[in-house]
């Protein structure tokens, strides 16, 4: 065994104590326990590799680390869950300093200890190839009516979001808050219906939940205008694509795409479009001009595999 | 989004169909949910990486699909936990077939079945860089006592092994059997103090078991000579090295290193050595002869940050 790694696990258990009450077991064993308040839990996954979700020549470790934890902290906001625990497995570049291993770890750390999501675990492994992280997180539902998916949106549903989207390589992909206190908020409201949080574009994911929920989406443009936010419109002056584009489309928003009734706006978000019935033949998601114009939307987002 | 990425996913909850009264949620939305015996919930995670825990020039797919579970479900044997659900990250080269993802997911699915652990979630990215794969996975205690750790080791303990040591890399770090049976067996059995896979090898792994309990261990020559796989002399006799080494610090044997009463001799364990006291300033692992000849054992094995 590597003094490095020696030295890496236990400043590790010492950075990441386990209040015994919630964890009897941390890190530093073949696994980790954590006690819930139910039995039911929910676990989300991200993966984050550098030159896809990160840039290591650009980006800071600790903002890195702060990233990938906000990732997984997004989805349970998504879900109406509050995170509990989580595991971090690395694959460390062989040529990474300690130093920087553990600027990443603090990143982390603070961004753990602000949304009371206590690190228990996780896997240290390196090799020839670039850094790639992996959280899993475990949460419990917010509400007693347990997670909010996207499979529920219900007809004539009002679409929000929780904030301007679009341009988020400019920065926020790296410094966003994650929902999880207007989550809270709207968890226990019954006008909430269906939720997911926009990773990859806003066309990408309405798609998805259209499809989850069977049903379809119309957004109107007057509304979208206003949910275009400035790093959107910044872009959009240097590449010539349009502002609304760049919203639909750019992902990494981290922003909520809620679905429910129009008294959820006093949340402060921001409406976009109704749910509309899925009729055969017709596209899933149009965009309509306040003249009544009507263009359909295409899923266009970041793109996984391709 | 891609073709490719919507049919993977669709194939996906095809393929991993979730039981609604243990996987209330399952794969497809930002988290899933799993509904559990009890409230405390042990977690595992396992980074696998081509190039080092397996090498997808020489290896099949489903084989490596079949070794980042079967890790996983060592380390549930490991704490005396019954698996439950796990999620699978993937970072796909953006150059690998789409058949091959299949026949991934495929050798994750067969041992997933032959254990009743649900795939319940995961991310799926691509990268210029190779495969990388992360697993999580949710298990519950197997006796009422709770997990079974590797820091209770009582002074004056049999250390035992679950088999044979050494030249896994021979092919059984593919192949091996989680000892999820044994691990039922040994949680009810009172005589059962501490337990950890041997993943690392024996000496690196026994030394952390060591630091973890508070004591010392004695290992006996002649016990450990009947430890020593065919792999391992096998390897011996083209790499010059000894069995013995071989067997105490390739690594990736996967095999239960348990802790406690002779008794436990009868689930068929090959006993290797007892635990003593920690005495300052003396060796933590000594390798005893038959004729009292007492030489000192560092830990060896694999290293993961060199």
């Amino acid at each position: 065994m590597s003094k490095g790694e020696i030295a890496l696990v236990e400043w590790l258990r010492a950075r990441f104590p386990a209040d015994p009450a919630r964890v009897p077991i941390g890190i530093g064993d073949d696994a980790a326990a954590v006690r819930l308040d139910s039995p039911l839990v929910a676990i989300t996954t991200d993966m984050l590799l550098d030159g896809v979700h990160f840039d290591t020549e650009r980006h800071g470790y600790e903002l890195i680390g702060r990233k990938v934890m906000a990732c997984s902290l997004s989805d349970c906001a998504a879900m109406a869950c509050n995170p509990r625990a989580a595991t971090v497995s690395v694959a460390l570049p062989r040529t990474m300093a300690i130093e920087d291993v553990r600027e990443l770890y603090e990143g982390i750390a603070r961004i753990a200890e602000e949304y009371e999501c206590s690190l228990v675990g996780g896997d240290t492994t390196s090799w020839a190839g670039r850094l790639a992280i992996d959280v899993a997180m475990l949460a419990e539902p917010m509400a007693p009516c347990g997670p909010v998916r996207r499979s529920t949106a219900v007809l004539g549903d009002t679409i929000f979001v929780s904030g301007p989207l679009g341009g988020s390589l400019a920065g926020r992909h790296l410094t966003f808050t994650p929902r999880i206190a207007l989550a809270r908020a709207l968890a226990v409201d019954p006008a909430l219906h269906a939720m997911m949080d926009i990773s990859d574009g806003l066309s990408l994911d309405l798609f998805r939940l259209c499809r989850a929920s069977g049903c379809a989406a119309e957004l109107y443009a007057d509304q979208l205008a206003k949910a275009i936010s400035d790093d959107a419109r910044a872009q959009a002056e240097q590449d010539g694509r349009s502002p609304l584009d760049h919203a639909l489309s750019d992902g990494e928003d981290f922003e909520l795409l809620v679905v429910g009734g129009q008294d959820l706006r006093k949340f402060k978000l921001l409406p976009v479009g109704a749910i509309r019935p899925c009729k055969p033949g017709a596209d899933l998601m149009v965009i309509s001009q306040p003249d009544g114009r009507r263009e359909p939307l295409a899923p266009r987002g970041y793109e996984h595999l391709t």
